[in-house]
């Protein structure tokens, strides 16, 4: 009967195989009890039957993958995490409860018109030795104390960070288990720039690579497809939007439309790299949209058509699932 | 005669095409005639005849290596940047004037006793919509603001960023090159984890490495030894320390000592990974001194002993220079 099954289902025993290997391998997270325990108490105070909210989790950043086990040197996947923190703040306006997991000293939500290193430089010394905000980030600093503090203090905003793709996965996987009962109403929105390849633990040396050699060959394995994971195991209610990003215009949308159908996603959103701020391509089973930054000052961000866009689409998709 | 002298000096001969090779093969820095005068200017000011300052180039952070052209994948070297931004202070106590050669978003002087995120975890709205901040981080950062601003606007401290190993290489070799006609007053303390191994930029795939196949096999050539091309070519007079971190105590000293010797280097500075912030080796020719953390609170960062150490030795060495 397994041998069967097996037959059947070639890919997805593979796929199941991969999974395992790749969450056996994985450094455990050590402070997976207090994660679990913020989470379910985030889920629930917003899932109260008189104010039950949507809930998206955004994901942000770039992922690592160690190539040392006492982490050295990693290859790393750029991303600022401009998209995430960006769509996080729009989502908020939209009415929705966010979980924003995001990589280290990535971009944060209201902080994106801020410098590198806000505190060096927008502020500056008094006369009397106190400090005080430069003229010119008054307002912007200002605001983004005040915005964040609003969503975080008011339970809308539950901020998890990663480094490495092991505590992303594991962090994500987290999260959808804990959003699992909240059925259509869970919206995955996964702007992490994930890693493709990845070391195993077990395989990866214990010490620092010795740099005596003239070439440095690294040799990577894919990080198993864990988009399809999420729709057929961990969240198979949850409205699910990935990302495809390219650098090449030719093939981002066959690109983009592959995902769709392989995934099982509810919608892909393209983006190229040159353009990804004034521009991206929301790609569904029906259609291909182009959402477009609108140039007038008041609203100058791509994120704000593409989160009202998203956010119909989420609401119709509720709808649908409780017919 | 070139043969002959190819067949003197085999291995300078080879060094000499790598870094020709390195350089023709980078990315030309977009912004080298703004940084080459504020070096100037920062150089200028700190060596007026009256009040000549020691002036010390800090490098600090991972470097990181491009895979890709258009750079989404890049193979990153983990550090902070603790030690060189502590470092920064304390050389900036001793009297030095210091050229902070940093990785963007490193830890920055000053603020190493503050969160990740200063901004939004050490400051609060007041009820008038205002802010303020959070009273247990209150001194650390006024501290942080005051103290930098103290150090920058009276041109002490002149921080320039990095991301790639291009950039650090060639922002270098401007530093040293500036540097030049300070003679021995020149210090540079090369705290950076910089990259062994790189792509050559004319060998990089211009768009995103696809992820069809199951294994990636990344191949990186060596980064050619620029220390000693510091030491030889563009700061002969300077005092050069480097610094050896190993993750294996057994392989430590004997490295360091062979990195001693091999660059040329006045002293190398041994740490391991999991004790570097409680003591380090400084290994010269002379001598392998161990330098330790007082545990006493006014004196808690190894550096504090570690740089007392280093400008004495840099004083020593100006004395001698001079006869």
């Amino acid at each position: 009967m397994d041998a069967a099954k097996g037959l059947e289902n070639p890919v997805e025993e593979t796929l199941e195989a991969q999974v395992k290997a790749f969450f056996d391998s994985a450094p455990p997270l050590h402070n997976s009890g207090e994660i679990t325990q913020k989470l379910n108490h985030f889920i629930q105070r917003n899932s109260s039957p008189s104010s039950a909210r949507r809930i998206v989790c955004v994901t942000s950043g770039g992922t690592t993958a160690p190539l040392e086990q006492r982490c050295v040197r990693y290859v790393d996947n750029f991303s600022s995490g401009h998209r995430g923190a960006t769509s996080t703040e729009y989502f908020l306006k939209a009415g929705y409860a966010v979980i924003f997991l995001y990589r280290r000293r990535s971009f944060q939500p209201f902080c994106r018109s801020l410098p590198d290193d806000p505190l060096l430089e927008c502020f500056i010394p008094t006369n009397d030795s106190n400090i005080q905000v430069c003229e010119a980030y008054s307002e912007a600093v200002k605001r983004a104390i005040v915005d964040h503090h609003a969503a975080v203090a008011g339970g809308l905003l539950l901020k998890l960070s990663f480094n490495t793709i092991f505590e992303y996965l594991q962090m994500l996987q987290m999260i959808a288990m804990s959003m699992r009962n909240i059925g259509p109403r869970a919206m995955f929105y996964l702007a992490a720039a994930v890693s493709d390849y990845y070391v195993p633990w077990k395989e990866m040396v214990e010490h620092k690579i010795q740099s005596g050699s003239h070439l440095l060959d690294v040799k990577l394995v894919q990080v198993p497809k864990m988009l399809l994971v999420l729709r057929n195991d961990w969240a198979p209610l949850a409205f699910c939007i990935s990302f495809k990003l390219e650098t090449d215009t030719n093939i981002l949308l066959n690109k983009a439309s592959a995902a769709l159908e392989k995934y099982k996603m509810h919608a892909v959103v393209a983006n190229e790299l040159g353009t990804r701020k004034e521009q991206v391509v929301v790609v569904t089973s029906a259609e291909k949209v182009t959402v477009q930054r609108d140039k007038s000052p008041s609203d100058n961000d791509v994120e704000n058509p593409l989160i009202k866009l998203l956010s119909e689409k989420h609401a119709t998709y509720i709808e649908d699932s409780s017919r």
